[in-house]
């Protein structure tokens, strides 16, 4: 690269130290009127603009981000959601004139090298967008003091993070609520208990329903796949021949049940009623168009961000819970 | 972050300079055994690790690849080559302990972060992906001594960039050639001039049939998405109703090309073959699936990393070009 005027030069030019070039390149404070112009003069006279590899040895801002996708890569592309949390993130932190840097964490060399990353001060903080339970990474964030916020409870133990996230519980409940009332009597759940909000919409589940009677009711998925969807539905119609609705943890699980269900001649809604969750394009998309649970990602995305660049400047902030809405179509 | 132990520590301890240290850490040229032994003795016994921070100063490496994708965001998750690229890319990297950082270029705003980030040494070089005609990034970075790797020849003046290539022109001759032998008189094509390798392809088929009888049978896609491809066909219908083949410069503009051809009531191969480009999922899952040119993606992803690591090296080389080859399927 070319080598331009240095903070060295500016100092020199400007009769101060290099500490107090450094102090009015970190915000001017204490630092005299006088130098704080001599050391302006100064850089407009050398054309010094800041270098950000020097810059965040003072100020340790790179002005970017980490979208951090604790996911194998392929779900980047299957999952709609991704793709909503990571355009609304942009949008959030381009607004601020802050840049996204997404990484894939897909294996446990992904995640020493992205520590590596952000630990050598490349971004200033994290968005942790699924992490599964037990992620190491999410412990060594938070020890290592790296600002960083994720997307949905986190499974990790102790309080570690402060997360965003639409009120899975609400949200659960809601649906299991409205397929009772629909006169439902044997609803099944294809719950997803090992990503994060999981938990909780199993829980909402058995809030509604009682814990006890249903474990025969309640399947999980092996991730949050479509083909795992289609396995627990598999499972599920073996378990309970006679269930006569089924609610699964995410739009993409559901749309895996809808494709069990017609293997198995069952019609949906008639015999089988089927609620999704998360109102993603596969909800719009899918045959029948999925009852569902909307998430409001968009604003997740926006409030991670706010949380995040209030963090990065010092400020603590505890959890943002969203309400969740129920979206009714034609799957039940 | 936690305060570790510095560099001027590790000094200290092994009673040399901050310069000699930095020099250690720069890989031990200029420096004494003596010296080496003791700098390496003072940072065991400090537990003094590499700041990649300050390490970039001294070392001007960040040990990560910006992967820059030159497109508005819905384009990564539409087009599956995308994939392939970033999932051979990030393999490849990772091979070398060396990280990939995602940036999306949708905005001029966009841009100008990016070229911060990267000017900024947050990145040591880059991946440029799908860059359009004159891309202003290529020329900045270029000027700027980024080292930069195009995937498919930039369309910029000059010859800024190296770049990685599958054989564009040959492979689009192998499917004109194809469908001239299967009978076909009256062959079309829908051309995508305005992205890296489409010029290529349409000079491929000009190669076979001849440049200035067919101006009517060639339509540019407006841009490389399925519904520019389905819009292009309606226009190459229009213009030439007694056409029996098209070849769609890649394989989205060809599955949307089969949309307008079945909503027109034109049965394929019979009444219409039609061929694409890329070999991408797409081929496979389009019904019907689709003959094409393979491009050999993940090796152009390993071709781009090995050109874009001896770049930052100090090593120029030329373009590299690799070899298509024809697929055939159901479409023609």
């Amino acid at each position: 690269m070319r080598r331009g005027p240095t903070i060295d030069d500016v100092a020199e030019l400007a009769g101060v130290s290099r500490g107090t070039v450094s102090r009015v390149l970190n915000g001017g404070h204490y630092v005299s009127a006088a130098s704080l112009e001599a050391v302006r003069q100064a850089m407009a006279d050398t054309g010094y603009t800041v270098n950000q590899s020097a810059r965040s040895l003072v100020t340790k801002r790179s002005n970017a981000i980490g979208f951090v996708l604790s996911e194998p890569q392929e779900r980047l592309f299957e999952d709609p959601n991704f793709s909503v949390l990571l355009r609304s993130c942009t949008q959030a932190l381009a607004d601020q004139d802050v840049s996204l840097v997404l990484m894939l964490e897909s294996s446990d060399a992904d995640r020493d090298r992205i520590l590596r990353y952000v630990r050598g001060g490349h971004v200033d903080g994290v968005l942790l967008i699924s992490s599964h339970f037990g992620d190491p990474l999410i412990a060594e964030l938070a020890e290592g003091g790296v600002p960083a916020v994720a997307c949905g409870k986190p499974l990790a133990p102790g309080d570690v993070l402060p997360y965003v996230a639409a009120d899975d519980r609400e949200g659960a409940r809601q649906m299991t609520r409205y397929l009772v009332e629909q006169g439902h009597r044997r609803i099944g759940m294809i719950s997803a208990p090992q990503i994060a909000g999981g938990q909780e919409r199993l829980q909402g589940y058995q809030d509604v329903l009682g814990r006890k009677a249903l474990k025969r009711l309640v399947v999980s998925a092996t991730d949050y796949s479509q083909e795992a969807g289609r396995q627990a539905m598999a499972k599920l119609l073996k378990a309970s021949p006679d269930l006569d609705a089924v609610f699964a943890a995410s739009d993409l699980l559901a749309s895996g049940a809808l494709v069990e269900l017609r293997r198995a001649g069952r019609r949906v809604p008639e015999e089988v009623a089927v609620g999704g969750f998360d109102d993603s394009r596969i909800a719009r998309e899918s045959d029948p168009p999925l009852t569902t649970i909307r998430q409001p990602l968009e604003l997740v995305a926006r409030e991670m961000v706010e949380v995040l660049l209030r963090r990065i400047d010092g400020t603590d902030d505890g959890p943002r819970i969203l309400p969740t809405e129920l979206v009714v179509r034609a799957s039940g």
